[in-house]
């Protein structure tokens, strides 16, 4: 009992036809007319009208056909495909240390990538936006080209990002609140940048290439200075209202607890987080001399009591959090996706085990979890699959002002 | 960049377009073909050939056009509206005191109400059944029909269902786990049954006829014998993969708190639900004298320190648990429906106040928040809404095989 019809013109129905034919050809790598045809419903004479001018406009190409033995009584087909050449695209993941960055064609192909170390986690909005360009320039270097032959840029920033406006409302990375960063860096860069929160497009990889590839209904979990969340639903990144929902490490796990860097009590990233162990561990000593996670995970190893003790709650708020996100949201599948050593506690099978054990028991078997070990180039991956996206998007709306 | 591109017949083709010109009909109460036409994108032609056939079955009806002095000039428009008399649906709403039903016919205006009182709040299988003819003929007498007159019952029952299989992982209305109670319900009623979550339904009722009337993207809770949770995402109940999402009375606010009558620990429900308020009540004061929160809430207001405790907490720890629901889902609107005074605590400005307090801070307005005051009646009109869709996509399959 939908409540209203949606409203399309023709003008509409044709644009959507070229985006439809275009993630067809994308999904399919090589395919024939006819086949698009059947896989959109599209008649094949539009099929032929809409694949003609995006074959013009340069983003698609022909390839010769391969004649098999069975192919060989009748006309061999031409396929097409997404033309590489089409678009040069940047993606970018920037953590607490470093900026990782991958080019790539418009096939997704890569042409090169560069880990730029950062020396500041957080800075000031322009020095931000010099730390991006000169990790762009460096990695177009690298490629032999440059950075005015990029199309458009994906960008995952941690934090609260509203990626339809490119604002930021708070990032770790970043020392004002409130930044419109997506201005800010159309100042210093020669193209369109898409931007959204990391554990988003990290949640956009693991479907693309990942552990979600097979799978239109899941969660992400990253760990990494903070906690984040992608939530994925029928294939698409679910962002909230206000583009600040799935805020997972801040989700309360007790009343009035322990207090986060967020200035607020009880959140999860007050429990689990790096600073948060830490800061236990330092009280409870009475010094300053716990600095690392890694040695922290070293001392309870070794049979430290305290360390085991500050460790082992941490895993156990966060088999918690996992079980809320269960009974929440009901997932087929939970990918645990990063690539800090430190958060091996947070890991491990015990995690998953207690965990099980918090959801809501029903005859029915559980989401599966899977550890995915990804390192950061892989995030940026992430970036670049939604700047491409993204650039699509563009380009057939320029198709459709440019035929009305 | 969908990776898929979804298979679609000429014959899939004919039912969608079925469906989505219903589906606009009803949205529109009367409209005209070309109207049709127009907000579906599906051309003239095959909305006349559409519309004869559901004319044919009975579907829809056609109306005189109303001439008003601009149209008496063109030929006047025949509008066409959903036919009242094409089916009798019922919708039923188990609480742990009263069956609520109500029959409506196709176009959902009501026909037949009913409250039948429930001795026993949980019940055996066949006894639950026999319940629901009994409330079904009771008031299809008073609406003076019988119960073959039905097409399709809606029906909303505590607990977790999953919906598309009918089944009963477990309900407070039910004494045995894992139910396939679509099998046992067909056993004794003559017309297909469709069941889901009551919170879900509510969540429905709300979309179509309340709060959520203009609004894509909001949650209903839910506070009875326990918490519900009912999810809309872009227009639709999200359900989950297993049909057992949206559990927010079991999840925890806690780690290793209250018991919860689902037998696990710190369950939202162990803190807010009457059964955990006079629990504890009764362990504070050694005794078995609380047996109502009417009367707990009474000595809170009069000055009793102990219940103002109880209640205090429990407000507290609901305040957490939405906050966490907002912090998820960032959602358009929150509404919190029920009926039952005894939960005003957690309905009160207080509960607001502090979920805003506990939400991530943004610099952008926070959601809002409706506390809805419903009837059980309103619920079962929720679960025939239901009915009437499940009623309508089984006759449009329908039509599309016999056109096969």
């Amino acid at each position: 009992m939908a409540r209203s019809g949606r409203l399309s013109s023709p003008g509409d129905q044709r644009e959507s036809g070229r985006q439809q034919i275009l993630d067809v050809i994308r999904a399919a790598e090589s395919i024939a007319r006819i086949d698009i045809a059947k896989a959109t419903g599209v008649s094949p004479a539009t099929v032929t009208a809409i694949t003609a001018e995006l074959l013009a406009a340069g983003l698609i190409e022909e390839i010769a056909p391969e004649i098999t033995p069975e192919a060989r009584r009748g006309r061999p087909r031409v396929a097409l495909k997404i033309r590489g050449a089409a678009h040069r695209i940047a993606g970018l993941k920037v953590s607490h240390h470093v900026v990782s960055t991958v080019i790539t064609d418009f096939v997704g192909e890569e042409l090169a990538s560069h880990e730029m170390p950062l020396i500041k986690g957080t800075m000031p909005v322009a020095e931000f936006c010099t730390q991006i360009r000169r990790a762009l320039e460096f990695t177009c270097k690298k490629g032999s080209f440059t950075i005015d032959d990029l199309s458009g840029i994906g960008l995952g920033v941690a934090g609260m990002v509203d990626a339809e406006r490119s604002f930021v409302y708070w990032s770790s990375s970043l020392e004002a609140r409130n930044v419109d960063l997506g201005a800010a860096l159309a100042e210093v860069l020669p193209c369109p940048i898409f931007m959204d929160n990391d554990a988003n497009l990290v949640a956009k990889a693991e479907h693309l290439f990942g552990e979600g590839r097979t799978c239109d209904n899941f969660i992400v979990i990253t760990i990494e200075h903070g906690v984040g969340m992608g939530i994925v639903i029928d294939g698409q990144i679910y962002r909230g209202t206000r583009g600040c929902g799935a805020e997972f490490g801040h989700t309360k796990v007790h009343l009035e607890g322990a207090l986060c860097q967020c200035g607020q009590r009880g959140c999860l990233e007050a429990y689990v987080g790096d600073y948060a162990l830490l800061r236990e561990a330092n009280i409870s000593s009475g010094s300053e001399r716990h600095t690392s996670v890694a040695a922290l995970f070293g001392a309870a190893e070794n049979g430290d009591k305290m360390a085991k003790s500050i460790l082992d709650r941490a895993r156990r708020m966060f088999a918690m959090g996992l079980a809320n996100v269960v009974n929440i949201f009901d997932p087929t599948k939970i990918i645990l996706s990063g690539a800090r050593l430190s958060f091996d506690h947070l890991y491990s099978d015990k995690v998953i085990e207690e965990m099980r054990q918090w959801v809501v028991q029903v005859d029915a078997p559980l989401p599966e979890v899977i550890v995915h070990d990804w390192g950061d180039l892989m995030w940026a991956k992430g970036a670049a699959a939604y700047g491409i996206e993204e650039v699509t998007s563009r380009t057939v709306k320029e198709l459709a002002n440019a035929s009305v």
